[in-house]
């Protein structure tokens, strides 16, 4: 082994964190056992044992000590079970939420957006571009366009202080439902600049419509997530009703002819 | 208007987003006046007006303001509000689903896999490997792992005619719930060859594990879509339940837990 090499435990700790990092080996996973990792990384039982009571340590991998160790929480999910601002995502997660803000501007919308929020021609929005961390990490590129009448409170507000979301709700502004299209997008100069990855890197993205109880449009945002770092679970279960359909006029979702 | 129909304005944007949809009105055609879907639907402005609006935000129009507005690109999104197969989902947007198989292959699991089903040391799977499309173009690669007792049910099935989902569940095989993971990956030399993209393109990834009704997993899959063809769609609403509760004597209806 060369002198340069780094310890062959970290190598391994390090090829493990970069499995479950990655998401190759997802939340829940039964890790192989020892005897198997042994075999894989071609050395004795010290090394994967140590690489596994570092990452058991870190929360990485839980379990062991008898029961199969598996892999634990690492690349966070968001849930789409209820609908939350990133800080209140990343402290559910015991992770630190920052923001920095690059930009916050009154401007004419793009003709997307003011078709998204019902404006006239010509009308104006309050745009605010941040970049928001997870302890300390830049995860995602916000890009938020405001109706004047909410995008105005913020006028007072730092927004390199914390949530929107929670400033706005306690202005009253009632940012009840939003839908979500999810997708992958390259990173653009600007995300690469701020996340520190490389143009052209696949992002995670989810463009989030907001609007009121009433069905009034008041944000478009469209958020941009360093996969390995953020990513978004949701869990279903097979439809249950029946194929015959049953109208039912409080669920307005389900707006087929 | 009966008291069970959607409003008018969301059956206005379903029937031109399945007229879209449907490539009845195919990209880059001008659509027809306002004046004149007005008098079709046999409405006033407004309704005509909202689900242009809400067409334009969605892409599937572009132009207008000033420009007459035209057809544009469609992508599709997927629910999660039911759990659906890829065939099922095609057809429900009006496109006609295909699949070629790659592969059919029975091999040990690999250790994510393995601990992800829960086999033991050198467990077997069947290994699908298929590219699926929309109206012939290759869409999505997918490579799912099935345990034994659920992949030999593919033996005598011809994995290039339909839905596995739905052969499966015609042999009783009970695929209940589902994990979803939904990120970004770049694409790899297989994906980029099949999908016809160049390597290193984002795609929207989709990992899930689904059980039957007792959690025991059935089956481990990575689909990886193409993100202009297909998107993810997901509707939610902020979670009433306030922090500190408020004594409202004229609304103890809406009992909060």
């Amino acid at each position: 082994m060369s002198i340069v090499e780094a310890p062959l435990h970290r190598r391994v700790t390090e090829e493990l964190r970069a499995r479950i990092g990655s998401g190759e080996w997802p939340v829940g996973m039964q890790l192989p056992s020892e005897a198997a990792l042994c075999r894989e990384f071609g050395t004795s039982r010290g090394p994967v044992r140590q690489a596994l009571a570092t990452l058991r340590a870190e929360g990485v991998v839980v379990g062991g000590r008898g029961r199969a160790p598996v892999v634990g929480r690492f690349v966070p999910s968001q849930s789409f079970s209820t609908f939350t601002s990133f800080t209140e995502w990343a402290r559910s997660i015991g992770k630190a939420p920052g923001q920095r803000t690059l930009e916050l501007a009154k401007r004419p919308a793009t003709s997307v957006v003011a078709g998204l929020l019902r404006l006239g021609e010509g009308g104006a929005v309050i745009d605010v571009l941040r970049v928001r961390s997870l302890d300390g990490v830049p995860t995602m590129v916000e890009r938020a366009s405001f109706i004047l009448e909410v995008g105005l409170h913020l006028a007072d507000f730092d927004c390199d202080s914390g949530s929107l979301h929670a400033h706005l709700t306690s202005r009253g502004i009632d940012l009840r439902r939003a839908r979500h299209t999810i997708d992958a997008v390259a990173a653009n100069r600007l995300d690469a600049e701020v996340l520190g990855i490389a143009t052209g890197s696949p992002l995670l993205r989810e463009r989030r419509l907001t609007c009121d109880g009433a069905g009034r449009p008041l944000c478009v945002a469209e958020d941009r997530y360093r996969p390995e770092l953020a990513n978004f679970a949701i869990e279903n279960e097979v439809d249950r009703r029946t194929p015959l359909t049953r109208a039912d006029p409080t669920h307005d979702r389900s707006a087929h002819p």
